[in-house]
């Protein structure tokens, strides 16, 4: 419904967009980083995630966070405290992270020491989704205040994950979420991605993603 | 930090989209329609806000409801089954409802036995913010599950809005979500915009949003 114009200018970027995730790629596979593109609304638990998967493989595990915003620096102070390398990239206004800004923050990022990278993108269901990164792997969480319907509204988001991940299923007394009508909601577009459901509060489904994980490394 | 192409396009297609919401901006004078934009994240409860207001007012106020979404009609069916005026937009896959659609959108419904208006929005913090849609007030929804830090991520979304609410305080106890903080954050940026907490489920403030709402009719 909207101007041509502005669709017609996007393919242009998108196809410059898709050589340079290319080199995203090349770049990674070169440094022996294995790169996830971690996506979701604003307060889906995005950084409370990865703080807890910092804390249960910082140990075995080399990880490196990139954490992307409109503005702020509250995420990468928070990954600092947990005493893991991270940098805070601000997008411009832009709602999503492209392969260009993914290839400059790795290179101003020292990751020569890291096997797992993490690029925490704008929270929104929209943008991140048409965008590729060059991530190895797209990881999406949904938190159960947010609703079971969201695949029927973000339908792009639920097709391109390789994984989806319910957060906050420590509330499911308390919200009207159907975990069956979901994960339909899900199988409608999209049958390869597995689903977990998950708790950081009580720690509750969190072995299950730390088992993905290991498998992909 | 993003390709500069990108930004000179956006800055064309904004001035574009500042003369068309003038136009809406005339259409709905004419028309007698107030129009409100509202904007939130995914499941910050903007549906059920939505039909708890036009519960309180369908007596007293025509109401019409343009629900804007990249797929599905969820929205406008419950909007229908309330027994209200409501049309369903398909943004083609955009990540908010510029002028233009807004205009295609008001062109294609009957809004001449109307005095309210309200567009629910594509549902993210970043894309509306940016993109004026013609509407007489901009009104922003945040749910206490998202975090009172939000403001410090998305400024631009609360800096533009005329009313913020903050949905979904009967999860107060439940949710580390500091009031004060949140008003602080706002205001950081925003020294105008009023400030709402309520519960679309226990009915707490909700009649200080009709008050507005009746201050702005």
């Amino acid at each position: 419904m909207s101007g041509v114009r502005v669709i017609d200018v996007n393919h242009g970027v998108f196809e410059i967009n898709d050589e340079i995730a290319e080199t995203v790629r090349d770049y990674n596979k070169q440094h022996n980083n294995f790169m996830i593109n971690l996506m979701a609304s604003p307060g889906a638990g995005k950084t409370t995630f990865l703080l807890k998967t910092v804390e249960a493989l910082k140990d075995s595990v080399k990880i490196g966070i990139m954490e992307a915003d409109i503005d702020a620096t509250v995420d990468a102070e928070k990954m600092k405290a947990a005493g893991v390398s991270s940098i805070q990239i601000h997008t411009g206004g832009e709602c999503a992270m492209d392969a260009e800004m993914t290839l400059q923050a790795l290179n101003e990022f020292d990751t020569k020491d890291i096997d797992l990278l993490f690029l925490e993108n704008v929270g929104n269901l929209v943008c991140p989704a048409e965008t590729d990164t060059g991530a190895d792997k797209k990881v999406v969480l949904l938190s159960v205040p947010e609703g079971d319907d969201k695949p029927l509204k973000y339908p792009l988001m639920f097709e391109v994950a390789d994984l989806i991940v319910v957060t906050k299923i420590d509330t499911l007394g308390y919200f009207d979420f159907d975990k069956e009508a979901f994960v339909r909601n899900i199988r409608a577009r999209n049958k390869k991605a597995e689903v977990l459901f998950l708790s950081a509060k009580t720690g509750e489904g969190f072995d299950a993603w730390l088992e993905i994980l290991k498998k992909w490394l």
